[in-house]
């Protein structure tokens, strides 16, 4: 469709290059220009311009196709780049605070680019700078400017080789001298060694370290953290006592420099100890305003939420990228046909489209989500600076807290598994590394690891919804909370009686149909693990034994399913707001529902369990609808792809180039590769060398 | 448990280092020296300790650590490995004779140390010199000396940069000119170029080239093979007309060559043309004995499912050190526990089991299958050999490439899930990449892809089954198969009125009760699948749209579904006969028991669905079966690990080591990775060179 904008949004986003994808383009439903402004704004897409194009315009951000670029090189690049970007100032301070979301805009935009670059700019600047910041008081602000000058370069050490998820289990020592009032950090042996720490292999000069606080009378206070100098920033050696090194390889992320550190006996000044959460007087009395270990402990690492919803972006960009590739290529890829003479595009298959679009789908309704769960964290944030101690506060944070243990999980799982259907269903070229789809997978893979394993993280998320039906059951409180997202959940005992209706294919096509079925889903879960739980109990098992009894199917899909929900009703919500031009409708109403009866589809084993589905054209009619609807947007495919794709420069994928030249594009870029049409160094093991076959035999 | 063995096999079977894994091993109900006796048989053992030991101590099998191998020094070591393997001889011509099966423990031993090198000498020895012996004739005899010598060096070139899975559109051409009784090989245009095709890149000689024969009068006669040179055997040049090259990294195999070639008019001798299934008279008239192209091109094909066949196993083997490694270190990895004092092995908790132990399950059970497998595939190549033109051979022929077909999808998309969930089940440490899991994950990827795409191979085995039911309603021809897989359905309309019954948990342990659930399950999508077909044909579509309707629910499950089920029958039957010693009986049962059931609940909601489950309990039988039979695998899971994991060297993860010291292997091979310690070659980029913030400001 031709463009109904005008002006200056028009000319934001510029018009994409004719070639083979102008067939789909043009028998798109809708204007996907209009489509790119109602869901960005021009503001964000004037960002993200300017944003892509300087990286775009300056060669230290070329892309480099030497296929052997050493670790050490890619780091040093990742490095130069950090540096550049803060020389660019792409996103001041004070826009950033004026709209917190341009933040993720602007993280969002660097990660397409290579997510290497954005997340050791994000551990230095956000991960680091916001530990010292909540974490700490008045004497830590100084740290602030030396960041933000690169004066020093910070990490984030909690883990270590033998702890990951059990944080409480660290064993780094922290112990006070009131002689000297020092703290002296401490790691007993080598599997205490800090691991895993981004930006500590290679760079970082500053470290909040988590360590196990001791007084001088011998009692352990438990996990705080502790701001530690780890190298000299005047020659990046490493400061005495500290044994600090890089972790190698990774499956991706090579960009970045994760590495581990031994402290032995490492005097720090008392003052660098992170305050908020207990304090530790000249004398060596420990003081805190909280009343228990446990709560002093949740509020230190509260401040993990912005990297989960960080990675909720993340793995979103990774799948959109994906997609974007996968569609393109679908779309230009021919392969058989109705007869020999003539082959069509795969875009034109069933197979391909239910493979694909509701992996498009998906895209758009947890772009949408991230956004909304960033805002949701930004408005608990600014409680917390605000000092705001109310009940709504607290609430809202435990709110908070459950949705984002979720949606880290949700959001990375799918990207995982959604790249991985595109990789395969662009065949062969998908494997070849140019087109980037591996580097995507490997990439988004930490995704599902870091910041709190994705597996124990859901298990926040359900502990959650269980301790609300149990006060409701227990105490008769009403099930409610600040977001709303639980609040469908007081009428359980009327959503357990509905069973699902739809008189026909058509009424199926929109997403309050599986809104109504995940509503009867969320509510038969939670009861099923609430009574799951007790059963346990009652047969003698104790919490520990229950809660782990109750995970595979029961606390776990329970903590799916409602952030589906809430990701699914969030998208239904926005789609069908009267604000919508008319002309987006159709195509939003139909991602919406795809989204929602697509990821509904993987839970229909349990609808049929707990009675909501019965007989057979209930799950018919699902599918029926799926399929439908994929028919319906194959069309519109390469138009909303053309409204997430970032240019070709950042996109970097020869077979998803927005000309549609698959095959030319292809084979310029194999071309390129070093030594391509050259016979190999090795060239006399061949022809010379030759080997007599069993002359070795006798040795064996 | 203490080792039965006596003799000669025990001496096969080192026992494995004492460590932590001991407590584990104490627990096992089995023998594991026993176990693998049983399975392999001594013979096989043998075989086996010598492939390992001669690859450990030759250091030219040294493994490199250095993270920066170049893609060219791989390849330049695999090939110098290939050379190797054929100079120790492992497995002379006459042992390979005698025990086909001996072939695929070598190539699997190999894959083990690292599927670069077995795929090179594969392709060489196997794919080029099968096509020469299977698609060729008497003349072409004389290549076969000079592959096993290396005198040449061979590859397989059918794909193209525009077309694989639809080969018959290949556009390579091949005319007939008698003047000179060649025949002119030649790309029209580079969309035409050979794609893809492994060994081509930098080593290849010669090539079985698939192109369309035009005889001289302008006739095409379709696709054939020929023998082409396409470098000179004694300086690595491409020959005259020839632009060959590398195709550059992908994502995983780089020790493989994958390359393309253009033709430019090359002439080659007409004897060079493969005529099993077609040939041209010196003055230029094509004879075949084949009655239509569809039929001589099968034919031409048919060579293809060796390479199918190997992949199983592959894939097979790639899960098998997945698993390895991921229950070895979830056997030692402890994190929370019962108390805050207590840490408890991962292992224990059933989250842990549930996720990693039907993977153990599915590593037995398609192993057993891949041998099963592959003997077919023996017999029907003795047949082919033989010249056996029986219509038992024919249908034997069907009936493998229907298994075929359906196996190489579910096995490599097995391990591919598996080493996914292997490698976040190890956490972080599964994401470092000195612990393998990436590249495990990496070198299976493409098993969903070359040799057929997954998805559209599963299309022959439906369409099988497919034939076979209308063979029966409409010509009430009798549903049997040479090997029995297809037998049951003849008893279609009684299984389909049968419905799950299973009056308590105890009787589901066992694989008798998913065998007949699956039984139920085939029946079911075999006739859904087929109305649907004739429903699309009625309502107007033609036969390619009717088919392409009916794939996403109804064929590839039905494909799917049918070679789980016979998976599930061969081990189910396997592990029941009587020949299986009393002490293994019951650990070989519940793997059997666990794989069957786990693969059918993925399944469930069709069993709903369909009617063959009603109610909640059938559902919570099944979870509640799979959850009893983990708890009771769990202590016997690093026993069944002892049994198919290589030796330290080959399995070649510090996480997954036999002695179970964790943490000691992974902090040593972190220390020994280049420059760990050192500070970066580009530290005055920081100390010195610091950004300017906002000084490129101006430039935006």
């Amino acid at each position: 469709m031709a463009s109904p904008l005008e002006g200056g949004a028009d000319a934001l986003l510029l018009d994409l290059p004719r070639g083979p994808l102008q067939a789909y383009r043009a028998r798109a439903s809708f204007c996907w220009k209009e489509l790119a402004l109602f869901l960005e704004g021009e503001d964000v897409l004037r960002l993200k311009k300017t944003i892509f194009s300087t990286l775009e315009n300056d060669p230290l951000f070329a892309r480099s196709h030497e296929e052997d670029l050493s670790l050490e090189r890619y780091r040093e690049l990742s490095f130069l780049r950090c540096k550049r970007i803060m020389e660019y100032n792409l996103l001041p301070l004070e826009d950033m605070v004026a709209n917190p979301l341009w933040f993720q805009v602007f993280t969002d935009c660097l990660g397409m680019y290579d997510w290497s670059l954005a997340i050791r700019l994000l551990l230095n600047m956000v991960t680091f700078g916001l530990a010292i910041y909540n974490l700490g008081s008045e004497r830590h602000l100084k740290y602030l400017p030396k960041i933000f000058n690169m004066e020093i370069f910070g990490c984030f050490a909690v883990t270590e080789l033998s702890h990951g998820s059990n944080a409480k289990a660290i064993r780094t020592t922290a112990h006070y001298d009131p002689t000297t009032q020092e703290f002296i950090i401490h790691s007993p042996d080598f599997e205490a060694a800090k691991f895993w720490v981004g930006n500590m292999g290679k760079t970082a000069t500053h470290a909040v370290v988590f360590a196990q606080l001791y007084t001088p009378e011998g009692q352990c206070h438990g996990l705080h953290p502790f701001v530690v100098q780890i190298r000299n920033p005047k020659t990046l050696l490493p400061m005495p006592g500290v044994m600090i090194g890089d972790m190698g390889k990774k499956l991706g992320l090579n960009g970045v420099d994760n590495g581990f550190a031994m402290f032995h006996k490492v005097r720090i000044p008392r003052q660098d100890l992170l305050n908020r959460t207990g304090e530790v007087t000249l004398e060596g009395t420990y003081v805190t305003p909280f009343k228990d270990d446990r709560q002093r402990f949740g509020a230190s690492l509260g401040t993990l939420s912005m990297g989960r919803v960080a990675i909720v972006g993340m793995a979103t960009v990774n799948l959109k990228l994906a997609v974007s590739i996968a569609l393109r290529f679908s779309a230009t890829r021919c392969q058989f046909g109705p007869s020999d003479e003539e082959e069509i595009p795969v875009l034109e298959y069933q197979m391909q489209q239910w493979r694909l679009l509701p992996y498009l789908a998906a895209v758009y309704a947890l772009d949408h989500f991230s956004k909304s769960l960033f805002l949701d964290l930004v408005d608990l944030q600014q409680g917390l600076m605000g000092k705001d101690r109310s009940a709504r506060q607290a609430e809202l944070g435990r709110e908070i807290h459950a949705l984002v243990s979720a949606s880290k999980p949700l959001a990375s799982w799918t990207a995982q598994q959604g790249i991985q259907e595109c990789r395969e269903a662009c065949g062969g070229h998908g494997y070849l590394a140019v087109n980037r789809l591996g580097d995507l997978r490997n990439d988004n893979d930490p995704n599902c690891t870091y910041e709190g394993d994705n597996n124990i993280l859901l298990q926040q998320t359900s502990s959650y919804l269980l301790s609300l039906l149990a006060s409701r059951i227990e105490r008769g409180v009403r099930l409610e909370s600040p977001l709303k997202t639980v609040d469908f959940l007081e009428a359980y005992p009327e959503i357990l009686g509905q069973r699902f209706s739809c008189p026909s294919i058509n009424s199926c096509l929109d997403s309050s149909v599986p809104l109504a079925a995940y509503e009867w889903l969320v509510c038969y879960l939670l009861l099923e693990s609430y009574q799951k739980l007790n059963e346990e109990k009652r047969s003698g098992r104790n919490d520990f034994e229950a809660r782990n009894n109750s995970q595979a199917y029961y606390c776990r899909p329970l903590a799916l399913a409602f952030l589906e929900l809430t990701v699914v009703r969030r998208f239904h919500e926005y789609t069908h707001q009267p604000s919508v031009p008319p002309q987006l409708r159709a195509v939003l109403g139909r991602l919406s529902a795809l989204y929602a009866l697509w990821t509904l589809s993987q839970h229909m084993a349990l609808l049929y369990q707990g009675g909501y589905f019965s007989g057979e054209q209930a799950g018919k009619m699902i599918q029926n609808a799926i399929l439908t609807l994929c028919s319906q947007l194959k069309d519109d495919a390469v138009a909303l792809v053309d409204v997430i794709a970032p240019p070709d420069f950042v996109l970097d994928s020869p077979i998803g180039r927005a000309d549609g030249e698959l095959y030319k594009n292809l084979w310029t870029a194999v071309l390129q590769e070093s030594q391509v049409l050259k016979r190999p160094s090795w060239w006399l093991e061949f022809t010379v060398n030759k080997p007599r076959v069993g002359s070795l035999k006798s040795k064996l």
